[in-house]
């Protein structure tokens, strides 16, 4: 494995989802693989879990550590070839890329979609550039598309709560206040129809996601059909696809709930947070016993480690 | 020790002061003792004194330090239980704080108070909050009412300078332009409470602290009497208590000056800073032989370390 | 060296270069010299190359790093004596600079010109102030006036790459939408001034750099007759030093082209970076075969770990 940008980079799933329990048992056995490797984490956007995560995650390799923040004024990045750069862009993606290439051993970016053109988010332009020119391998943080390394991380959580060998998982859409990228959803199906799973998606008519990520998806429109003996429940907010960045429905009854939980077989309820409480999920799903929130938020730590370690063995 | 929110934490402080003296002494002999822990810092406010002093403590040990600035736009916290999150928050407490303790062994954090609602603020009910959820050690970086990093190192200063074994400690009120907390007044009467001296706190009418802080302090309305023979003067501002966050008074007879210093045992001058020049105190004083602030300051890095070095020791 | 503020500080220049490249060449081989160093980065400004280079430099020496933005609103510095702080300003640099020199063994600062008031600009009052009250080395991460540790990269990205022993080297102005510095062609004047190079500067009437820097350089208002034979071109725009802080020309005639290349000795072409692309420096420049643009930041790494090398060697 070179780069980390989506589940197409993983050459065996089970083998990555392996080592990152091996990882998970034994954090500090390879401290030494990181030694004068740098990492640098280039927040385009803020970051919590991503950010502590992916920091804890190379110190335990014994890499340093990074951080760029450049989410504020004043360091828009120009990503257009051929552009006379006489407006708000500062530095092109050419020369900062490359630039932070020299600097650090790895790369990882984080760059939301502006959720306007279409097409230009759904490009992977920037993260193909940025694996362009900065000549080191990279790590989405989470792109316009697709968040991977949340992904793999809800892959652990599944693999090592599983109670058989093929349960059915649910991806069930839910309402939120604003208009949120399709990045986690996107990601989470490419990844559920990599990993040997039953997976439906279930969303208000008009919220189908690209089926680039879908793929082979059952798709539900009934949230209670689709719940109906689910084994696991992925929670998630996201905005239209078709009709791109538009918030279509902020139907209630699509919030989970312990009523709804009864439809399913007392379903684990995921969430790759932050969680609007009261909104998508109810208080008391949060708060009780089938919920993995936390479990799942820190498996990001061993994802974050199993794909740098990957990296650092395979490329230097 | 397990979590450090108030002197109360503290189960002897003059064993404490040791501590911490060793460490100023040998700052580097603890060095594996914080090998694989990871210290996050969680400022929800700006930080310059306690961000270095307690980072460069925490690496005086051997651990990492994570550093995360919530203080921008975009990551407010809800702290509320109940609440349907459809506003400003975008997570709540229950989740921040579980997941930073998943990623992090200790957590620092800062939370200034608002200054509008008395009963909110002085709650602790976001440290409590923080310690129930996060599940690991808490560290104030200043909380809404208290300061026990800053106390502790004002405490270590008293010590290391007295020329007697019960100085005269005399906190005052002074003039500012804005509207400050009472956390640090607070907790320098809590601690000065529980240490060894002769503690008098002298403010303009309409000041005085919340008791549950100043306790046996004297309270004493005229400065001059109040510095009469004093060996310490803390000169410190603070916003109304009883009128909650209202600024009472710019007086600026209650500017500390060498005048002043005449009615005093040619006491030494302290301040926590950062300190507005010419509005709470002299020129003349901070650039004079009678001013601590700057050892004072220095001393942070040894209270920070002692208070890390129990936590380490007692939690792991 | 003690502090590095300007060519000035280095005692040998031809050393300095020498020693870089040893660092160039062996990155790890000093990784003891700065165990239990901590290095303050102080932020005023954003930073791209400078933070992550310098950063960088001191972890391959073994050193902490403790970075700390002050760009943001709520810690405007003053630096004015005597005066009452009843205005925006947080904090005297007596106190804040004496506070970070007992956190830090060594502190860099970059602290950009307001372009207002150029006696305050170029009066170096900042980094005086900063030597003076900190007690400790410092570094610039670029003042008002200068930035040596650009200037440094850029001298040893012409050592490694000239092909005659005293190459000529053209300082070119360049057209920008913005009022820039005159920081860094202030610097290159200064160091090529001190290095062994044919050095001319060419810009419009009015663009006059101060004396104090440009020094023995000839002047050339013709840009195609400065070219002419130049075996180094360092494009740059500036703001008007003598209309100080005024941009008095965006004539695009002076951005650098392959067609001006042609006047040249097959010139190397450099940019400190940031560069407007299509404004500045034409694409087919940056992305042609006589870039030196990105090998020219690379090397800040090893300008800044020479410099935090020699301080260290000299002041521990």
């Amino acid at each position: 494995m070179r780069n980390f940008i989506s589940v197409n980079d993983v050459n065996n799933i089970s083998e990555l989802i392996q080592k990152a329990f091996e990882h998970k048992k034994s954090p500090y056995s390879n401290k030494s693989l990181g030694t004068n490797k740098t990492l640098g984490l280039i927040f385009l956007n803020p970051s919590l879990r991503t950010r502590l995560s992916t920091q804890k995650a190379a110190q335990n390799l014994g890499m340093n550590v990074i951080v760029m923040n450049m989410d504020k004024d004043g360091w828009a990045l120009e990503t257009q070839d051929g552009i006379v750069m006489n407006q708000n862009t500062v530095e092109h993606i050419k020369e900062a890329a490359a630039v932070m290439g020299q600097y650090c051993d790895i790369i990882g970016v984080r760059s939301f979609p502006k959720l306007i053109d279409k097409e230009e988010d759904y490009s992977g332009d920037f993260f193909k550039k940025f694996v362009k020119y900065s000549n080191v391998p990279i790590v989405s943080l989470e792109s316009s598309t697709l968040h991977p390394l949340q992904s793999f991380a809800d892959v652990l959580t599944i693999e090592e709560t599983k109670t058989k060998p093929r349960p059915k998982v649910v991806l069930t859409w839910a309402p939120h206040i604003k208009a949120l990228p399709q990045a986690v959803p996107n990601s989470f199906a490419q990844w559920m129809n990599a990993y040997d799973v039953e997976f439906v998606i279930t969303h208000p008519k008009g919220y189908e996601l690209s089926k680039e990520f879908s793929g082979k998806a059952s798709i539900e429109y009934n949230q209670d059909a689709a719940l109906n003996g689910a084994d696991y429940v992925y929670v998630k907010n996201w905005s239209s696809f078709e009709d791109y960045g538009k918030v279509l429905s902020m139907d209630s009854h699509w919030m989970m709930t312990n009523e709804k939980l009864k439809l399913t077989n007392n379903a684990k309820v995921m969430h790759c947070l932050p969680v609007r409480r009261g909104i998508e999920l109810a208080d008391e799903i949060l708060d009780g016993p089938n919920s993995l929130v936390i479990p799942e938020a820190a498996n990001r730590v061993w994802a974050a480690q199993a794909v740098l370690s990957e990296i650092l063995k395979n490329n230097f």
